[in-house]
């Protein structure tokens, strides 16, 4: 039987914000068994940017990434957000480790091609280093990973949070047995999405199909779970959708099987 | 017998400016053996915290860290110059590791205690974790260590970086035969101070005293020296002081044993 492994993706909000990055670390801190975390940074990005007089440009919610912009992206996700929740965790007892997709080459991208849109220096994951990884957390380090890789010749690349988590965990689904968290800003998928009473606690390849076609899997939800359905077919054994507060107990939360 | 260690300290000057960063990556790269990279970053924090409008104050050349310059500290030496270091290592087939202190608490540190000057978020060095190094170092993996520690309490703290390598450098004494090289803007120590042919090739406990009465060595090398003779006495090998463009040949510059 393989062991439990815990990846938790969580946006940029609940990391920004003191508070509410305390709660998540705390929760965090208290997971048993090996776990990852990959965290975003967006909101300081965009607000540095802003300090430093550059503008952010954004297209279909995907940030264009000049060099000035990979400088303050590289500086923000992989200094200050990164190194903040490093120190922290170690605090609250956890052996943590900050990295970006070019630390021991974790995670190798290449540059988006431009076809509409040059997305300057964005990359699409296309190797993650899972025997790297899982030495890391064989020996009891906490890998904590910025929305950063890098292309092997030299250069970081902005990337997508969400799919380096998705990534890692069908990397690592070889070795763990993998369960993958996303934070979200609601308790779950929601049968009325403005009541977290309403939350849909599972939902399988079948009741995917009938809940998209009762108008309650709609927008932006459709990409996030596809990919949560790629996941479960690389291996990966769950995917949880869930509230930041809420990671003290994964059991509430949508569960993608 | 002990496996050779190369620790190497480089600061902001060289690491900042791409083409001497590259000559001196290059170099690092094509070192045999065990190695490490301690790098600096001061001219680059200066220029962005003036871009975002916040004051140097240096006290005795070092930095006044109040919340606000630490952020720009963790921005900068842990992410972009760090990451920028990793990224260009790797690609030179190096397998690079971007830390600060905190990460997998590698060096531990105490806030600097205010007595006439409050230095702000600035930490002494006072443990390093040379097991969790070394471990790294068998692995493959090679540190690349920005001038940042933590206090264990969940804080970041600005560290000077040449104090960094050495307390590295006498930590990993007992496991590695450690050779500690500090890139400096002149060839190494010299007879004359404004000619690079003049390098003092070895100092030794003896010798350092003549050199001082000869007035050969004075003003800010007298720390340095003095640092070098700490470490020999807690049992690094030798430190080399040279200029950072001369780490294709470590037997030139000055060895201190």
């Amino acid at each position: 039987m393989k062991d439990k492994l815990t990846i938790i993706k969580v946006g940029g909000k609940i990391v920004e914000e003191p508070q509410s990055l305390n709660a998540l670390l705390n929760d965090f801190a208290a997971i048993d068994g090996f776990k990852l975390l990959v965290h975003g940074g967006g909101r300081s990005a965009t607000a540095m940017a802003s300090q430093l007089g550059i503008e952010t440009k954004m297209v279909d919610g995907r940030r264009i990434t000049d060099a000035e912009m990979l400088r303050v992206v590289t500086m923000v996700y992989g200094g200050l957000v990164n190194k903040t929740i490093v120190a922290r965790l170690q605090a609250l007892g956890v052996d943590a480790l900050g990295m970006t997709g070019a630390d021991m080459n974790i995670i190798l991208s290449k540059r988006r091609e431009v076809k509409t849109v040059d997305y300057g220096f964005v990359g699409d994951v296309e190797k993650v280093n899972a025997q790297a990884l899982a030495s890391l957390l064989r020996a009891g380090i906490v890998p904590v990973i910025a929305p950063l890789t890098h292309d092997g010749l030299g250069s970081l690349l902005n990337t997508n949070a969400d799919t380096m988590a998705g990534e890692t965990a069908k990397g690592l689904a070889s070795i763990f047995d993998v369960h993958l968290v996303y934070c979200f800003e609601k308790a779950g998928v929601l049968r009325d999405e403005n009541d977290d009473n309403t939350v849909v606690g599972e939902i399988t390849r079948q009741s995917y199909a009938s809940l998209r076609e009762e108008g309650i899997v709609t927008g932006g939800m459709i990409p996030k779970l596809d990919n949560a359905f790629d996941a479960i077919d690389a291996g990966v054994a769950e995917v949880i959708i869930t509230k930041a507060s809420a990671l003290d107990n994964l059991s509430a939360g949508t569960h993608i099987k």
